[in-house]
């Protein structure tokens, strides 16, 4: 089969998404040129209309349609708090959670500890500005919970110690509706360590 | 969220591929919109390419870059073998085991019991055409061992019982490497009854 054509072409970066390999994408691929005039032009034209329309927020680096997010539009979001996030997948996470009410900041990256990247590459000193505009009372540092993402959350919490600002950080512990016996031994022993008192 | 914008609408799009959820699909399209300029237009204008050059091929319904595909094209393939596949997606698996060296007919689709197709939409016409004009010896009819695909295959003797043309069905039995004791009792019942002499 000849490798590069157009369909081999689309195989190819279909097979490079995240999720995705070379058999799903050849499946998809085929489902989308069996009926190419609606399924193929239809992908098209929604691409289309997103690269027109989809920008990253000016304020909190989140992914919307408009120059300021919803949420950094929404009136009844709180300002004095901001979720500190590493990308826009751990923001919509959260928000799909339904129990955040406050704003978020997007650093874009996390900060591994090889690679060479510094404060004004996470947008830190963006941050600052609008905690001190805001008048901001907490951070929530909502980095994941690996290395790199220990690392960054470090980082910033050295950054922001001089200000008067409460800097938390989401809890690590047991997933709701876990079973002890399957968790890793990381996991458990930072439950046991972060243990609270029975309420 | 906002459900009616051009992200959502893109997830929505992606969760209805095979294979792909709305998980999956956000996971895609997050990816896609982390570096717009570059992965999201690269898709696009591979979608654009693929919609102006690939065609269904006019002689067995392949689907190609070109008006014939790269199999009727062919000088050294056998035209008086022809396999009869339900889909694309069958052609190109056959393609892969490397061992068929005849051409192909697409029917398009398969003919389910309860569907109300007739001949002419699995374009046996154009096919009866192919046998006569290349002298085809043989049909191998190789469609998917499914109710539906064996309702198909009985059509297609019937259509062609007159002819002088030998039909053959791929074979049924256990897959190469399987283990009996996983086998569903329809594919062990079938390769009993169907058992070969040991040579």
């Amino acid at each position: 089969m000849n490798k590069q054509n157009e369909i081999e072409q689309l195989i190819y970066l279909f097979s490079k998404l995240p999720g995705l390999g070379q058999r799903s994408s050849r499946r998809i691929v085929l489902h989308l040129l069996q009926d190419k005039e609606v399924r193929l032009k239809m992908l098209r034209d929604t691409i289309e209309r997103a690269l027109d329309k989809v920008n990253n927020c000016k304020i909190c680096g989140n992914i919307d349609c408009f120059d300021e997010c919803y949420v950094c539009r929404s009136q009844t979001r709180d300002s004095a708090i901001i979720a500190v996030v590493e990308t826009v997948a751990e923001l919509w996470a959260i928000e799909r959670s339904g129990v955040f009410n406050g704003r978020y900041h997007v650093l874009g990256s996390d900060l591994s500890i090889s690679s060479t990247k510094n404060p004004s590459e996470l947008k830190l000193p963006q941050l600052l500005q609008r905690c001190v505009k805001d008048n901001v009372k907490e951070l929530i540092i909502a980095t994941n919970s690996t290395l790199e993402g220990q690392t960054t959350a470090y980082l910033i919490t050295e950054y922001f110690k001089s200000l008067n600002i409460k800097i938390s950080r989401i809890a690590s512990g047991v997933p709701i509706g876990g079973e002890l016996d399957y968790l890793d031994e990381g996991t458990l022993s930072a439950a046991i360590a972060l243990r609270q008192p029975f309420e």
